[in-house]
């Protein structure tokens, strides 16, 4: 079973000249999420960790499963004004304007080993800005890991600490 | 274990007048987030199920691991332009406004047994709008499940055709 079988690109979507990866295939077929999580679990190399952080909201998906499978629990990220408790906020630049992510304050512990999932690695913004709310925590992030990583948009240069592991290169 | 232990009520979010029910300290707790996925797969008392359906963005969270537990596969209902394939779109009413949401049209065949799952039930817009997609695909709703209801709403008089369950009941 391959996973590129079940991702599909959608040529000029959002806009003209993007190709976009589309993973809704794959959350369909049981069999292709299974192997998404032990994927990501043979990239851990049996390293410890102690909470899944997922990027709302695609990284919500297997952000979930993974920390099942970890048996660990998930923090969700979350675009401004949605988390109710107390947060920390970071800003990141886009091609036009900038964007916002939050954390709750009290979601990670210093020293906690992290990791840090979204489905798609583009131009790394916002794992940047996800990486360094963990990081204001205290947190240790032990990888940062994706579904899809778009080499050409060198996204994984703005994550210079991390540990970067992506199932599928195009 | 109480689910309730797990969901804290943040008061006057999003405004004033409003208690929030926060489901960030189940999240980081993984027995009760399995918790939650035995007692949704209990509610269905072995009923045959196809597929579940997640409504963006917290439907995501749970879905994903009840479609884990059931082997089947998820469908993401979506915000406005974010599904890249050919969709069905469906508007319901807000407080002040509207809003939308939208399928893939190939994610469901006629005759699939359909659960659809979302965190919360409030007032039942976007869940009874999310039936209404499920049901122009062709869907049979065995289930509509959600972690929390907010009985005093109503929301589940907007869903008659379905078999609502929810786990906690405010």
């Amino acid at each position: 079973m391959q996973l590129t079988d079940y991702i599909r690109t959608i040529k000029d979507f959002p806009k003209k000249g993007i190709s976009y990866k589309d993973i809704t295939p794959l959350l369909l077929n049981p069999e292709a999420c299974e192997l998404v999580v032990s994927e990501f679990i043979k990239g851990l190399e049996g390293k410890p960790i102690d909470k899944v952080v997922g990027i709302e909201s695609r990284g919500f998906l297997f952000g979930m499963l993974l920390a099942k499978a970890l048996n660990v629990g998930f923090v969700p990220i979350r675009k401004p004004g949605k988390l109710p408790s107390q947060t920390f906020s970071q800003s990141y630049d886009l091609e036009y304007g900038s964007d916002t992510i939050e954390i709750h304050k009290d979601d990670i512990k210093k020293g906690e080993r992290i990791i840090l999932h979204d489905d798609l690695l583009a131009t790394g913004g916002t794992a940047a800005a996800a990486c360094q709310l963990i990081e204001k925590l205290g947190g240790e992030i032990v990888q940062v890991n994706f579904l899809i990583e778009l080499d050409f948009l060198e996204g994984r240069k703005h994550l210079p600490k991390a540990n970067v592991n992506s199932l599928v290169h195009y």
